[in-house]
């Protein structure tokens, strides 16, 4: 069982994984692996006896579970971060606080196919993939110790994958994430001040000048943050305000998906393929509460960010919080939106 | 002139650095490069004309700047992130906020010989870098423009270094960072609530417990944190309540280069010369007023972080702010404690 411990000058929880504790010499070997036939990728179609059982997938009407003829499937990680036995515990002593790292780590495999990077799926299979996002939130967010869903993507072993079939991770944690907290402070404030979503009027201040715009559609837009962190970061927000991706209509759904198969052919067709990480923010879990859903920030705006991993991360970015960016968010803009797709 | 830019929502300032600004190929290209021999490498004695004019330097007596017979030397950075000249000028438009990047960026030349890494430096040739520490920080809280003085050393290509003779970076900026803020309102919380000094308690703690110390001397204490971010995370603080770096006495000067080099040594040799990066966290820069020094931060207690470099941080990571550390601090604290020095 793995532990979450709160570093009590910060706040900020850590989560301590002891199922298999790692000695020294392991951190010397970790190296990027060859990429496996489809024969042996524990993640492709035929293969599902190598994984655990699914929990859910997408799947042919009368197939059986964890048998073929899926189009996309989830099953629990093989090496949780999290686990879903257990109550969570809260537990202290002097000044440090700790809880039993309960949760849930789940992997949602893309495609039966053996393909690497999500943008290379069609735009009716990233439906899919995207369908399965938000039933996976919905199912998640009924467990009560749970505060929130985060859904992400390793891409690329320098983005932290281990594995080359590409999939998307699911991690419910019991406490809401710091840097989700500190968003949804921000929005707050801003909101108790000005009684508008900060993120509707970055978009509308955005759509106005234009300069870091990358695309529009009718329902999506994708933009450089003004402070970008990282060269090429992107940000994709719906254009309705909307707390929850659980929200999500059918028509936004398909329009969501182009728009994130344009962003990330974008960045391949500029970068050359880079690795990179994304993370849908969506609201903290709803709680249930005389038998209905309560919506708790209602001044929050989901969205995803995509950063690509172009340079290295020195002390000064995690000593002070600051970031060095070299490629400015408006010269980012540009090229991504010059690329002719 | 690079740019301070201020992220509307979560308040994070971040750095767009438009000297050199980069274009999409320019990150494709980024390599290690090979060490340079001591005859060409700017940092080495007798190479002083390769490097900008001298800021300080500890040199023989009658030596003139610039030339060699120099034990540390600190001139200013040849791609600084921030530059000394101009006014802060803070603007803002619409919901966004920027200002100049005024600032300092220096570099440390720990030795005139080609050294690898600080650790491989007698104890008394390190005392004159953390003298160097004191004395530069002394002379940029001066200037009125500046807000922090951050020391920090990146050890190894994967730590963010691009030269390898030991050198340490100094960045002087006009915001307080981020992640020095947070320490700051962490322990004034703890100050208000009661009335002592959250490091020291946490010291004391340590030191009641003893299962996370490493070692001990007379004025320093070094540990693995409690809730480590990263695995062989170590921390060093002094024992006296001390919030400002600069107050350090000739005697704790000799003691915690002594310390500062055996946990360097303990993590090479544990885990094979790791890249790691460390941080020095002092208070916030003194304001001049009335003609004399006031010190804000007497809640604040200096100390340094070491981060040895050995795991791919994810999407998970730079999305949540949560951090998975697959080795317990107390495990990491047996292996650091039982080397033999």
């Amino acid at each position: 069982m793995s532990r979450l411990r709160k570093d009590p000058i910060v706040g900020r929880w850590i989560i301590i994984s002891t199922d298999h504790p790692k000695k020294p010499e392991d951190y010397h070997t970790e190296e990027p692996q060859d990429d496996v036939s489809p024969a042996d990728c524990p993640l492709c179609g035929g293969n599902e006896s190598k994984t655990p059982p699914e929990i859910a997938a997408f799947r042919a009407e009368k197939s059986l579970p964890n048998s073929k003829d899926w189009w996309v499937r989830v099953i629990p990680s093989k090496y949780p971060v999290l686990h879903v036995e257990g109550s969570l515990e809260r537990e202290g002593a002097g000044i440090y606080d700790w809880m039993n790292g309960v949760g849930a780590h789940e992997i949602i495999i893309e495609t039966p196919e053996h393909a690497q990077r999500l943008e290379e799926l069609p735009e009716s299979q990233i439906e899919k993939v995207l369908w399965a996002y938000r039933d996976r939130m919905l199912d998640l967010e009924r467990d009560e110790r749970l505060r929130y869903v985060l859904v992400l993507k390793n891409q690329g072993w320098s983005a932290g994958s281990a594995v080359n079939h590409t999939h998307t991770q699911i991690i419910a944690t019991p406490i809401i994430p710091k840097r989700v907290k500190e968003k949804l402070d921000g929005a707050k404030s801003y909101y108790d001040y000005k009684e508008r979503c900060i993120f509707c009027d970055m978009i509308r201040q955005e759509l106005g000048s234009g300069e870091r715009i990358i695309e529009e559609t009718r329902h999506f837009v994708a933009f450089t943050p003004f402070a970008a962190r990282f060269p090429f970061e992107t940000w994709v927000y719906p254009k309705r305000h909307s707390c929850a991706y659980t929200d999500i209509s059918k028509e936004e759904i398909m329009d969501f998906s182009r728009m994130l198969r344009n962003m990330l052919r974008r960045l391949g067709i500029v970068l050359n393929d880079p690795p990179y990480n994304y993370i849908l923010y969506t609201a903290p879990n709803r709680i249930a509460r005389s038998g209905h859903w309560h919506t708790l920030n209602d001044d929050f705006h989901w969205h995803v960010e995509i950063m690509p991993r172009l340079i290295r991360v020195a002390g000064f970015e995690w000593g002070s919080g600051f970031y060095i960016n070299p490629t400015s968010p408006e010269d980012a803009a540009k090229y991504l939106r010059d690329v002719k797709l």
